[in-house]
């Protein structure tokens, strides 16, 4: 018996890796998609909406949304409240007290819900946890250096009020940071810099610390041109571990270890979710939002030259 | 047997009001202050810190910690690592991440916390909370609008990165408001306005709703000249309600109640933590700070004049 599956919201994030995914996975069958733009997935049913898709296969199980974080959490509830298991696309929501009552919504309804955060289902995520477990950490470097003119091309949501600006691909930085640290990290200050005719920083600097006042030193950068860079340096006392390539690529021990399977992040979602859906399970873990809000929350504001496409 | 209290961190409000609260409380006895400008208080023994005051007291029950936000969770950690209750005055820290392992290790100890919000304990919340319980909120504003230069004169830390600015009276209104509405507000739009010379917002309209889509409006102002006002309007199915005077008064069903005690919050805080220390109970709410984050996350920023005292 596969897990009846929905997907509610067909954007480039479900056709690249989402659909992929399920199919791979014998685990789940894509019984429908809600589209509210009607653009449908070849071979799938599509419905206007999740009413539309319940009542059409009224035996679901569960469902992924891949819609804009805005008014999100109403479809969430909505699921949690027929009993559907419900995975997320990050991040889970617009805001922390929008989704502050979901896990216990889904406690209440028995029903599985996972926030995912896809890079850490990168393939040396799990290894760089494992090898840092009993080292003693001393200092951190995250560097998240992208341009933002050639992975969101003409997306003006970005630079938008919610849009999050570098956090948009910091917030992966961050998911990883705090799943392969030992201690849990936080902010102690934050310095942004939002364009002139923006909304959303373009750039972040952030120190961070642990209870061991560990240095955690990060750098979201935009405007990178040329190399990208996409790398957390962790020192410990047994020598440095290297993540790099957004976690493709892992150094530690004089070991290199590759792995440029694009697909291997959201078929590890998936395979957790066939593990979550069965046993009603909540994987809702808030700690890179709340990071990212307190940043905005402590920043020293720059403004810095105007940004256009 | 009377509680051994301790108290970190000797300013203003500990002045106030924490240390006049405590004299009238039968239940609290307080045996040091920890101070580390040396500033002491009448007749009880001054420490440098906490170390100093449990090297002197060992069979201290419990702490209240005024210190400023910046770097306090290292001695929430000490003081529950210690075995202490541990009541905080606002805000419980300065970012949610540096606080979010804190209820787990006072249960872990078995100890009570105490994360005091005093606006909540304002004569008039109970019973606002109680009238509202069965009605239909059909809409909410709130103004807090105040003059900064006769509240805060010449306090600079509220205008630099993490001093909060508007919301730190912000926080007060929002607190009260999370606990006498029925459903949990959750912020939608945010609009802040920035100083130009300055680092935190003078002035805030947060646009919020709950699961019922109730309308939501709150403007903060710390611009206001004469008359202060400090109040939430709720209007119900069943009529009006309207707190005002930032919870001293309350008019509802025709009737007004006014209390004018100055020391009715902090007294209420007492009684309070009194009943939490023996039973080693975890009071930590975070909803009113994760407000404050989202709106700050979610915000539209805008520059207005520059700001001198």
């Amino acid at each position: 018996m596969t897990i009846k599956l929905g997907l509610i919201g067909v954007g480039k994030i479900a056709r690249d890796q989402h659909i992929p995914a399920i199919a791979a996975n014998p685990d789940f069958t894509l019984v429908g998609v809600g589209s509210k733009s009607g653009q449908g997935v070849d071979g799938v049913p599509t419905f206007p909406d999740l009413a539309g898709l319940c009542a059409a296969v009224p035996d679901l199980d569960a469902v992924t949304i891949c819609t804009p974080p805005q008014d999100r959490h109403i479809v969430i509830r909505d699921a949690l409240n027929r009993g559907l298991g419900v995975m997320l696309e990050k991040p889970p929501g617009a805001t922390l007290s929008e989704i502050a009552d979901l896990p216990g919504l889904a406690a209440a309804k028995q029903v599985a819900l996972f926030a995912t955060y896809h890079s850490r289902f990168a393939p040396t995520v799990a290894p760089a946890k494992a090898w840092l477990a009993d080292k003693k950490v001393t200092g951190v470097r995250v560097r998240w250096l992208e341009d933002v003119r050639q992975w969101h091309p003409g997306q003006d949501w970005v630079f938008q009020p919610g849009g999050l600006g570098v956090f948009d691909p910091g917030i992966n930085a961050l998911s990883s940071l705090t799943e392969i640290l030992p201690l849990s990290p936080f902010v102690v200050s934050a310095a942004l810099s939002f364009p002139a005719n923006r909304d959303t920083p373009i750039a972040a600097t952030l120190a961070l610390t642990d209870t061991a006042a560990t240095p955690i030193d990060v750098t979201l950068d935009w405007r990178q041109t040329g190399e990208q860079v996409w790398e957390i340096a962790v020192d410990t006392d047994a020598g440095p571990l290297l993540l790099s390539g957004g976690g493709a690529k892992l150094d530690v021990g004089g070991t290199t270890t590759d792995d440029e399977d694009k697909h291997a992040e959201y078929n590890g979602l998936y395979r957790r979710f066939a593990e979550l859906v069965p046993a009603h399970t909540i994987d809702f873990d808030t700690a890179p939002i709340k990071l990212l809000a307190d940043a905005f929350m402590l920043a020293k504001r720059t403004q810095v030259d105007a940004f256009d496409w």
